[in-house]
């Protein structure tokens, strides 16, 4: 049995891994299997020999290595015993993928979840039931066949095994990498401020996201939030804000809820930043992950089209970002550039003429750094959907226009964060059910373009807002501390 | 000069239409040339002969046919001398596209929209300047080469050309189709008031779409509103609902805007249903045109993973739309079907094991079912995101698997919308930069067949929910007065 910091070594750097319960379709076998923890990992199911090429043992007391951590997903019937088993192996920590414990609510499963404490406490460290486990690249463990083998700085605990899971799946399409994704579930053992604590010291996480549906502990769970916190961005999520909210998260993991005030407030004391939904924290970790902060909510939007740029002003408003005049000096500057019939010189600028002139001057590049010289600006937003526009002009010549076009949105905006310091936010419009695959095949490759020099990139204005008032959030409230 | 409701027929129904400062690349010459409205079309640019295999003549005073409807694309410098030539022509309606006008804020181009209006007066009808014009699938006309031939019920009302435009952009995307778009930007003559009033009478429109910035004549607004909205749901949206956002009005389309409160209860007094951006817009048409009302706000919600649904059942609350208890009937007829571990069998129900199941019965469609009988429940939203869940199941088998699929959930959802007559709305998730084109290809699918049934269907269950409130927030309007 490991107390203190000991326990988190086997289960981030364990000697070797076993899965119970292994099998060709599973999971978690096949999720193993796809990273370096292949090497360490012995496989166990008295139903096969072999599983995906690998060795399979029918117990985990045949297998001849030492097995600091287990990943079971068997039966519940048969959890107490094959338990005792790994206890009698010397396992130092058993992650329970198995559900229908007490998250049922059904009196006869919450009592065998309580069995299965008795059977490990003091002897072996639980993580679950009902949980997906760890994801941690630097070592191997992985929850899902597609998560990235590629390490990242961002740290997530979740109670919910579909929040760790969708981190995951998202990655690539999201520009998310992670040092350690850990999904806890019924906390049986090893609860959230475990993991918060660990977290906080972790060198290799900068920033932290936080699902949770409720706690047993609550007081420990302050001490570990505000610990972390005082270290690094803790962005997290209450799960059941609303009363049925709350009745849902009782019978997802039999947690105590609480009421929203008090969560809301028990966040803000211990200095993390609440979200409300996984979008917004999807978007606000790729915000954190890439952008300096802003020193201030006045913010520059480079939009096209008026009438939108007219809503998309009073969204910014809604969302807490101030949308102020340009400097004279900036509007004399733009003025020299942007033909005045049917675009507006001003913030939002909605300067779409520039978009057909990708010649060495006078282009979207001059645009985009002559507004993030303005001094009264702290952040710009950088919007593009222009492709339809353009195609209907250019026609056959939309390629070499596009790809040009590209490089000078792409280095004005670079050398923008270059010299100014300020955040810049990409913003490149996409529907999720366009079937116009050229219009797709150019905005897919802006973004990929932008994402690979570094920059925070959203399908959406209102998410590119949302996230950066969140950026503005965390420095406020740093600064006021 | 026409007056009262002729000019209506003129522009929705011309003998002949032609294009002044028509040419090749031109986005009106383009888009006429692909509606049958080619066949009453004359265009007109004294630097071409021929455009488009269509011929062109010097002037409009060389067209031998007689012109109802002129579309004008030239030089704001030359409208005066050519308005006059459309006049003499015996031209009843002119559409001017060319800007920098009143909306430029420069003293000069607001004097000249003044000039304009002075030559036309008592002798054409103005549409514009500043704007996209007309689209009318019935008769031809057109704004963009996008533009679908079909007819729809929607008509739409907007003073900004590219909320119009990105209607007919997005229209096969989001499955909208119109009876007639007008975009009629700094309305020197015709206003939003005087299309309302059509649109008000017109039985090819079921349902109204109204963007605006600012009026000249609240009173005719008043009145064409409420006269609209007493007939057909006028779905509204007010440009510039804040400080910073009213100011970017005035740059866009010259007019006086107002503040937001004025606004709010103006809508709310002509029975018009105000929204907040182009996406609720959207959103709120596509459940209007396809949905019946919903006979209160409690929502089944049938969707997977338990961690998302407790956020989902908050994000539900917070939109308005209550997520109630079913009844014990139907929790037990659910509990006969859906294995209980990993699962919630209630209120969202999460029954995620189902979605393995394609047999002839304990199938998807037969939970559909179950919950849409549920007499306390109102409406039901069904929520897929499983592709990539099966997938890790299924490997090969998806394919088949998929496609018993999509007709089990299609299936489900008609017999409960045709037996319960309760909206049954549609959430196929898609992250727009999902590049996994396995997972896009059957989300798509599924959507292309939801849609084909006639069935509201969004990208995201947020989306889903908004438009479900608004069907609510419209039924409890209509049944107070």
């Amino acid at each position: 049995m490991e107390r203190g910091d000991r326990v988190f070594d086997y289960i981030f750097n364990p000697r070797a891994v076993a899965i119970i319960g292994a099998s060709p379709s599973d999971q978690a076998t096949r999720a193993q299997m796809k990273t370096k923890i292949r090497e360490r990992l012995y496989l166990v199911n008295p139903k096969y020999t072999e599983v995906l090429g690998k060795k399979c043992y029918p117990s985990i007391l045949d297998v001849e290595a030492e097995i600091d951590y287990v990943i079971i997903g068997i039966s519940a019937s048969l959890l107490p015993q094959v338990l005792e088993q790994c206890i009698r192996k010397g396992v130092k920590v058993a992650q329970i993928f198995t559900a229908g414990f007490s998250e049922t609510g059904i009196p006869e499963r919450v009592k065998q979840e309580e069995e299965l404490k008795k059977v490990a406490k003091g002897r072996i460290r639980l993580i679950g039931p009902n949980c997906f486990g760890v994801y941690c690249p630097k070592t191997g463990l992985s929850i899902i066949p597609e998560s990235p083998t590629e390490e990242g700085h961002i740290g997530v605990v979740a109670q919910s095994g579909s929040f760790a899971e969708s981190f995951s799946y998202f990655a690539d399409t999201k520009n998310l990498r992670f040092s350690k994704v850990i999904s806890y579930g019924n906390a049986a053992d090893l609860d959230g401020a475990d993991f918060l604590e660990y977290l906080a010291d972790d060198a290799d996480t900068k920033l932290i996201a936080f699902y949770i549906e409720g706690t047993k502990n609550a007081s420990h769970l302050s001490a570990a939030l505000t610990r972390a916190a005082r270290q690094k961005p803790v962005i997290a999520i209450k799960g059941g804000m609303t009363a049925q909210g709350m009745r849902a998260a009782a019978s997802h993991t039999a947690a105590l809820a609480g009421s929203p005030d008090i969560w809301r407030a028990f966040f803000k004391q211990c200095g993390a930043m609440q979200v409300e939904n996984f979008d917004e924290m999807v978007n606000t970790l790729i915000a954190f992950d890439t952008s300096p902060l802003p020193s201030g909510r006045a913010m520059a939007l480079i939009t096209n089209s008026g009438g939108f740029s007219v809503i998309q002003t009073d969204m910014c408003l809604k969302a807490g970002i101030e949308v102020p005049r340009f400097s004279p000096e900036t509007i004399e500057a733009l003025r020299a550039l942007v033909p005045a019939a049917g675009t507006s010189i001003g913030n939002p600028l909605d300067a779409w003429p520039i978009y057909y002139n990708v010649g060495p001057t006078g282009n979207i590049a001059d645009i985009i750094r002559i507004v993030a010289a303005d001094r009264q600006i702290h952040s710009l937003v950088f919007q593009f959907d222009q492709v339809r526009y353009l195609r209907r002009i250019l026609g056959q010549g939309l390629d070499a226009h596009m790809k040009r076009l590209i490089e000078l949105m792409v280095e004005g905006c670079e050398q923008a964060r270059q010299k100014e310091h300020k955040p810049v936010m990409i913003t490149v419009s996409l529907d999720p059910y366009l079937e116009d695959e050229e219009d797709r095949y150019y905005n897919l490759l802006l973004k990929r373009t932008f994402v690979a020099r570094g920059f925070p990139v959203y399908a959406t204005l209102d998410a590119t807002v949302k996230a950066t008032a969140n950026l503005c959030r965390y420095y406020e409230s740093r600064n006021r501390s």
